[in-house]
């Protein structure tokens, strides 16, 4: 069900915990299963961005965070019974508060000592299921331009009646802003003006629908045709994941199964380029079907609209954009059919500037939407989307370019780095057994990032050709640079 | 033109008057006219929130702040050459620089002998024009429940074509959240995305209308028929301003020109009552005219919807609300028409609860609107606005209590005080010369405020009957309880 009931699931288990190191130690319960009760503790704060809130994924509410208590239990416990880790100290410092125990004792000690270290938090797939072979989760974090940039990419389980159909979904934070979120849970959790505190209607009408979520929707229906026990039958599977080098991170994932006969890969990179201020973030999502089909790929962006390289017409009569799956909350604000082979969409968020770099095809279209139709009880927040829809036979490739850049200060009123540093996102090749795709940044500068779709051994060879180049590498993928 | 523009405006004639007081302090510019100089850096920083963000009036970019290099400059010159007040180092502190002169060595220096004391910024009420006769703005800060909350009725002259037709508008901040906003420009400063960082189209059709503000709009049309010379000849009228008690602070202000045959006064209250949290603030907004007329009067709220003590319909076609003077702007997302005499509405902003109590009449109107219909840039933003309307023959007296209250903390879950102490709010008098009002809290405490609308003379006696009460008090108004 993702960390938001995890905080608070591991609490009774940790208190028991406890009492039996207290009463009992010779059952050495802190070591039980390789020390699964601290590594349960680490998993919780890695599912954190990079000022401790949690990913809200499935049924959580938003800015549940590393401050609750149960927290401020469990990680100085972690500390204490585990390997009295330095670097979950500086967690610690984060939360300003220890239990009061031994273990918030000797924490609050070795902090006043000036032992805390920094970067607890790493890139790390945490799977799931209760032998961990039911999906994962796969996040990477920034740690060359900067610290401030985690990316979430989901494909564990379905997480049972709290479970959302997001299979291949997204998030993507700029320190605690949220670039491209997710909804997270329909609820005011023990607000009493909201139904009482408890689940919302719109829960299940909108939260939990794949359009929902920043991941590709076909012919407009959820996952799984919203069936729970389908969907708990089968997990996402894990393609790859490679953080070894902090400028190159990648993770992809599969799903067979959320739509009948189509088969869905996502793979997200994490590159810091010379040339760009902070990492970009390159995302391919491949679709393989032999039918014709409608896909549509949201981005629930979190800031104002700056500029497009489209032209797009704004709709003076809203109404809602479909009847069911949750399109019956969405409206229409703009739409746009696109007649370029790259587009851009540049948004603002009160202090830093946001590009989305899209490789398009004609006739793709464009929505600027925004949640909030057949809303009787203003249920709903009122936030963007923008849906990327392709009508397609066969298979299809989506590739876009993220980029996180710039800053603004209304007090000096100077924009600086207010534009993209990508010129161009093209795909070279979209087959089956290959991905490549060229960004060209601004300075001219190209890269080329190839990836072999399903074979991930780290010694296999390839070898293909791109357009007039021939490209050789070694291992699930490869990035290379050409000037032009 | 609002502090936006006189932060900018005062740094050429600050920085002459730094280069005479060094070269010819013989002049004695610094005490010119009774120290304008440093007085106008004293209105400055008074025109600010209680975190020193200044009042986004007229064509103002929000976010400007007390941060700026500006106002690090005149700060530091106002606590040099003018008394050494220590509360201006506190403000200095915030700015967290000092200019690079002998102003700014003293100040560095006083701060770190610990001189600073705090609450520079005071109830203040700044008059407008060259003489200081042609209207005014007032502000009122709480200070005993809390020096969080900052009011500000605006009843100043126009200021030329950087104006706004927002003749007895307000603002109300708690900290540096708006709990009712002023849109300020529509334009982002300096931002090439956006028609090069100038004024946007929009700043005309929407930024600058009545219907942008929280204040009366007659028949659905602007102020002095959106006419900048016709609203050039007539500034504001201040009625009164009392701040002694804190208590009981209070400004009014009368605005006779703004509609043709229109009279309107608007009242703000502060008022600490014992058995609740906040000031409340008490808005009493008459309007006398001898035809029909539709009145409608809006409140820009900062938060998400969570209760109405009203039941209203959602709109699932949204469709502007007009085609201009603004609202062709504006889509309606719900409305109501009101059977009750007292209405509730309350928001939450993420962190704090807000409730707005109204007077309601049979057939009054609450609509629940949205910014951004016809803008074919997505140059606006999308903020949410309540609009109290009413069709009245002849005059009528609007009457609201706003109160902020309780909190909630997404990482404990624990939503406090989260309801309005407000249990209902009633006009008992509304006269040409007499308005009262009866503010009932739901632990059944009732108050009454009085105010003489045409004689604010300290010592006149007033003697009049609200409902079966006679009431009798000197000076312009009165609050009393009643026990029920």
């Amino acid at each position: 069900e993702g960390p938001y009931y995890q905080r608070y699931a591991m609490y009774p288990f940790l208190i028991f915990a406890n009492a039996l190191q207290n009463k009992k130690p010779e059952l050495g319960i802190m070591d039980y299963r390789d020390g699964l009760l601290i590594k349960g503790v680490s998993a919780l704060v890695n599912q954190t961005n990079s000022v401790g809130e949690f990913f809200p994924i499935n049924d959580a509410q938003k800015g549940m965070s590393l401050a609750s208590r149960e927290l401020v239990n469990a990680v100085s416990m972690a500390y204490y019974y585990g390997d009295k880790n330095s670097s979950l100290l500086s967690i610690i410092e984060t939360q300003n508060r220890v239990s009061i125990n031994d273990a918030g004792f000797a924490a609050a000690l070795a902090i006043e000592k000036g032992l805390a270290t920094p970067n607890f938090k790493r890139s790390v797939q945490l799977s799931d299921g209760a032998k961990g072979d039911e999906g994962a989760i796969g996040i990477l974090r920034s740690s060359v331009k900067s610290n401030q940039i985690t990316l979430m990419l989901k494909y564990a389980k379905h997480g049972m009646g709290h479970g959302h159909f997001d299979r291949l979904s997204f998030l993507l934070y700029d320190g605690g802003d949220e670039v491209f979120q997710d909804y997270g849970s329909a609820r005011w959790v023990n607000i009493e003006h909201k139904d009482g505190g408890g689940y919302l209607k719109e829960n299940n009408t909108w939260a939990k629908q794949t359009i929902a979520h920043n991941t590709v929707v076909v012919n407009q229906t959820t996952q799984f045709e919203r069936q729970v026990q389908v969907a708990e039958e089968h997990a996402g599977t894990p393609y790859l994941f490679e953080v070894e080098d902090k400028s190159l991170q990648v993770v992809s994932a599969k799903e067979n199964n959320a739509y009948p006969g189509v088969k869905m890969q996502r793979t997200m990179a994490m590159i810091a380029l010379p040339d760009v201020e902070n990492e970009l973030i390159l995302d391919l999502f491949r679709i393989q079907n032999e039918e014709q089909a409608t896909y549509e790929l949201p981005f629930y962006n979190g800031g104002h609209l700056m500029s497009t390289s489209f032209d797009y017409e704004t709709i003076n009569t809203l109404t809602p954009m479909g009847t069911s799956y949750g399109y019956q909350h969405l409206v229409a604000e703009a739409t746009a059919k696109i007649d370029e082979t790259s587009s851009r969409v540049t948004w603002f968020n009160g202090h830093t500037f946001y590009s989305l770099n899209s490789a398009t095809k004609l006739d793709d279209e464009m929505t600027f939407g925004r949640i909030g139709a057949n809303d009787p009880h203003f249920n709903l927040r009122r936030d963007p989307v923008l849906i990327h829809k392709r009508e397609q036979t066969g298979s299809t490739l989506f590739a876009n370019v993220m980029e996180i850049h710039g800053t603004y200060n209304p007090a000096n009123e100077i924009p600086i780095n207010s534009f993209s540093s990508v010129n161009d996102v093209r795909i070279l090749v979209d087959t089956e057994t290959y991905s490549v795709v060229q960004i060209t940044l601004t300075n001219s500068k190209k890269y080329m990032f190839s990836i072999s779709n399903q074979n991930a051994d780290l010694d296999k060879k390839h070898s293909i050709k791109a357009g007039d180049t021939d490209l050789t590498w070694t291992g699930p993928f490869q990035l290379t640079t050409t000037q032009d």
